[in-house]
Formats: C-alpha cells, structure tokens, sequence
C-alpha cells in the first residue's frame, strides 16, 4: 500500500501551459497500468491545446472552468468526472475560478 | 469527450459493505482500460476486507478515515491518493467523519 498527500508532492510547472502545475501522485515508480496526477489551474490559466494517442480520466476537485476541443467549451465543475478519448484535442481553461483543480489519469 | 457529474449518477449500495455506496462515472460503456467509481462511506461504516487481483487507485475528495490491511490501520484524509497493489488485503473505514468521499479507479 502507498499514501501519499497532494501537499506533500512537488508541484512542477507545466510546459506551454499558462499558470498550471503538475503533481505527480502515482506515477510508474508505483503503479504499472496507470498514473494519476493532480493539476491546479490558477485564474486566467489554462493546459495546453492539444492531442495524444492516449486518454485522460479526469475528476473536478474544486473550481470550475472550461474543456475546449476545438469547436466549442464544455462547463466543468467540482464533482465532474470527464473522459477524453484518444486523440481527441482538449485544453482545459480557468476563466473565474480562484483555483480550478482536477485528478488526470492516464495510462502507462 | 464524455462529462457527467457525480451528482447525477445513481448512488447503488455496496454489497458485504455497511453504510457505503458507489457511482460508476466512467465505466466500460465509456472506457476501455480503466474505469472510475465515486465512494461514499458514512460515519460509522466500511467497505469489505477483501483482496483481488486487481489493483485499487483512490483519491480522499472528502472526509478521513483508515485504509485497514489486516495488521495495520493508515490514517487517510482529504488530499490523499492511495494506491492499493494487486492482492493487497484492503477495508476502507470510516469512524469520525460525518462523509468519507474517495474516488477509486480499476483496470478494465
């Protein structure tokens, strides 16, 4: 068994992101099938506009803003869980929240 | 892209629990490696002791409580992922908190 709290994971900047960190809570060091990650979001941030052959599971901690894919935006709020699937483009956006922060995982 | 809140999926008993319930949000219907359930264990009750052969990863959203092994109870609290490895004997007990709230994903 392995606990670990959010706080006392090193929270990393993301690339060509704008105000978002990244922390990894499990990671491959851990687990094998899939890694979960914390993401905060700071006001007027927001993850990169991308794509990648692999899907996130994603869960609403606290906040709420946006998911993008290109055509339009979809609301997301605390207790959300959201699935995007392979390849599919995405950017996740904080307009008004003070903090918008979300669970990520992917496989590995 | 697939969203849905927590809040909007219906709350099942868990079998051999006492006072605890679960959301399937993203299940094998949206998912094809690994799926999420949203947990609610209220003041007072537990999930099974049990093992399998399957491994467990679990974020605290709300409340604390113990993760039980059979030898020794760990403390868990909001913020907390935990991970649990294939055939690791685990319970889920929740004592002092009014709502013991944890997200749990599983290989498909």
């Amino acid at each position: 068994m392995y606990v670990v709290n959010k706080d006392s994971v090193s929270e990393e900047k993301v690339e060509e992101a704008k105000n978002t960190t990244i922390r990894w809570l499990i990671d491959e060091k851990v687990a094998k099938n899939f890694a979960m990650r914390y993401f905060v979001i700071k006001k007027g941030g927001n993850s990169p506009f991308h794509s990648h052959d692999w899907e996130h599971e994603m869960f609403v901690v606290k906040g709420e803003g946006y998911v993008y894919d290109g055509n339009q935006r979809t609301k997301i709020r605390e207790g959300d869980a959201i699935y995007i699937a392979p390849n599919e483009t995405h950017q996740l956006i904080n307009e008004d929240s003070e903090t918008l922060e979300v669970i990520c995982l992917i496989p590995l």
